[in-house]
C-alpha cells in the first residue's frame, strides 16, 4: 500500500495542483502533443512555452520587484553624485525609503521612467549584472521577508519542470528588463539567459583602457515588451508562434491570443489572483479589487472564455503555492 | 586493419580537415573546455559557439544570397504595382535580370537599401516566410548551378556537428536579415529560429478580417546586426559572452574581439578565402585581391595574430570544401 501510494505520487507531474479543470488542460496538452503519431503531436523542435515572470511566476504584489530595485538603488546613485538627494524625483525616493510609504503616490510614471534610466543603464553589463545580484542576495519582501527568489509559485516551477521533461523549451516573456531578469532565471527557474525575452534597452560596444571591449547600457529603449510587444518580441527573440503561453494581465493579452490563434494544439492561460488568505486577491475580474499593479480585468476575463484559454483559480487549482508553506 | 582504420576515421570528428594548426586549435578547445575538472571546462549553460553566416558557413560570391533575393524579388513587386518598372531602382533591376551585369554597378547603398525594404517588409511574416521558402527551392548560384543550400562548407557542417555533440549550443549571428537566415538555418546548419541573430526589422501585430492576430514585417531597421552590432546583438539575444566565434571579415571583428576578451579559455577564428580553384580567393589579407564582399583585410589579419585568434586557409586546411565535391 505505502510503495503503491509513493508510486502514485512520484507518477503526478503536478503534484502541487488540485485536481481540476487547469491541471487537466495542462496534462492533456503535454500528452496530446507528444504522443508521437497523434494528430495534435509537435515536433520537439517547435515544442516553445513562453511565461509572463510577475504576477505569473512569482509575486508582484505590492510592487514589482524591479521597481523596488530602481528605488533602493537610488541611495547608491546619490552616493556617487550627492547633487541629486535634492532634486525629484530622487528626494521623492528618499522620502519613500525613510518610511514614508505616502510619498510613492508622488511618482508620476515620467518619475518612474527618469529612475529606471537612471539606475538600469550608463553603467557596462558587467557592473549592472554585479549590482543586481548583489540586491538580490540582500533584499527582503515586505510580507514574507523573503529574498524575492524564493516567492515563486510551486506550482508553476512544477509546469516548467514538466514541460522541459516533455521536450519543451521554456520562456519567459516578460515587461520587466530583460537584463534584470537574465540575473535570476536561470538558477531559480531553470531558465538560461537566452531563453529570457524583456523589455530592452540599447547598449554601446567600445573599448576600455585596458583596449578590452565591453558593452554599456544606454537610455535608449529598444523593446518594450509589453502589450504587443510581447507577441513582437517573441517573433524577434524565439521567431516562432509559441505553443503554449502563460500570463496573469492585460499585458499578456496579445501573447496568448497570438499562441492561442496557431494551428493544432495550443494552450493560454491566465493565473487569477484569487487567494487573500495565501497571496494576494486583486483583479478587477470577477470582482476582486483594482491594484497599481496587474490588471486582469473583466474584459479580459470573457475573452479567455471566449477564444477557450484556461483560467487558473490560485485559491481553488493551488494546493500550495509556495515551496515554504 | 580495415577495421582500425575504420575505427580511426570514425573517432576523427573532422574528417574534412587537414591536419594542422587550425584543426588542432578546435579540438584542444571542445576538448580543454569539456574536461571536467580541468582548468579551462566550461559549463554546458555556458557553452555558446557563434559562426557569421555569408563566407563562414558557405559561399559569399559573387554576391550575398540575400542580395540575389532582393533583386529576383524584383519582378513580383513589379507584377503587383506596374508601375514600378519605370522607376529607378526597380528599372535597374530588370535590366540587371534581363542579363545586363554591367548595370549592378549602378545600384548604390541606398538603391540596395530600398530594394531591401521593398521587399523585405510591408508584408506579414507568414507571407514573407512562404516567399523565401519558395525562393529558396528554385534559385540557383551561378557558378555551380546548385541551390544556395547546398553551397555550405562541409568542414564548417563538421564543427558545428562536433561542438553541439559536446554539448555546446550553435548560433548563427550573421549581418544578413534574421527572418531570411531563419528559413533554411534550421534544415541546413541544425541550428534553430531562436538561435539566428541577425539585422532586424521590427514587426507590428494587428488583426485581420477574420479576427485572427498576424505580425507584419515594417521598413524600420531595429537590430543592424554588423561590427559592433554583433556584440551589441550578442547581448540582446544570447545575453552571454561566446566561448568560441567564427568569421570571415571586418563585420566580425567585434564579434571576435568580444569573444576573445571573455575570461577561461576562448576561441576566435577568421576563414581566409585564399582557394581561387575550388571556391574564391579574396581578401585582401595576404595579397588577395579586393572583391565587393567579404573584407578580409590585411589589417583584421595582423589583428588575428596579435591577439591569437586562429586564421583557417581554406586552401590549406580544408580537405574538401563542399559535399557534392
Amino acid at each position: 500500500m505505502l510503495l503503491a501510494s509513493g508510486a502514485q505520487a512520484q507518477s503526478d507531474p503536478l503534484p502541487s495542483w488540485n485536481d481540476g479543470a487547469a491541471k487537466q488542460a495542462i496534462i492533456t496538452f503535454v500528452s496530446d502533443t507528444t504522443t508521437q503519431g497523434g494528430p495534435k503531436f509537435v515536433p520537439p523542435a517547435e515544442r516553445i512555452a513562453t511565461f509572463d515572470q510577475d504576477g505569473t511566476l512569482w509575486v508582484e504584489q505590492p510592487m514589482y520587484s524591479q521597481v523596488m530595485y530602481i528605488l533602493e538603488s537610488v541611495p547608491r546613485l546619490v552616493k556617487a553624485k550627492p547633487e541629486l538627494a535634492k532634486v525629484a524625483p530622487f528626494s521623492t525616493v528618499l522620502e519613500i525609503l525613510k518610511g514614508d510609504h505616502a510619498a510613492i503616490a508622488k511618482l508620476t510614471l515620467p518619475d518612474l521612467e527618469k529612475l529606471a534610466f537612471a539606475t538600469l543603464t550608463g553603467m557596462s553589463v558587467d557592473t549592472f549584472n554585479a549590482e543586481v545580484k548583489k540586491w538580490l542576495a540582500e533584499a527582503k519582501d515586505s510580507r514574507w521577508k523573503k529574498p524575492y527568489t524564493e516567492l515563486t509559485y510551486l506550482p508553476m516551477q512544477e509546469v516548467l519542470k514538466y514541460l522541459r521533461d516533455n521536450g519543451y523549451k521554456t520562456w519567459i516573456v516578460t515587461g520587466g528588463g530583460q537584463d534584470f531578469v537574465r540575473q535570476y532565471a536561470e538558477q531559480v527557474y531553470g531558465v538560461p539567459p537566452e531563453q529570457v525575452v524583456g523589455s530592452a534597452t540599447g547598449t554601446t560596444y567600445s573599448y576600455g583602457k585596458d583596449g578590452k571591449p565591453f558593452l554599456t547600457k544606454e537610455p535608449k529603449l529598444l523593446l518594450d515588451n509589453n502589450n504587443a510587444g510581447k507577441a513582437e518580441g517573441i517573433h524577434l527573440m524565439i521567431g516562432r508562434r509559441p505553443t503554449m503561453a502563460v500570463g496573469n494581465s492585460t499585458g499578456d493579452q496579445q501573447m496568448l491570443e497570438y499562441t492561442r490563434a496557431g494551428d493544432g494544439a495550443r494552450l493560454s492561460m491566465l493565473v487569477l489572483h484569487d487567494d487573500a488568505t495565501r497571496e494576494y486577491a486583486y483583479g478587477p475580474a470577477q470582482g476582486l479589487p483594482a491594484t497599481k499593479v496587474g490588471t486582469f480585468t473583466q474584459a479580459l476575463y470573457d475573452q479567455a472564455q471566449k477564444q477557450g484559454w484556461t483560467v487558473i483559480s490560485m485559491k481553488n487549482d493551488w494546493k500550495k503555492i509556495f515551496s515554504f508553506e
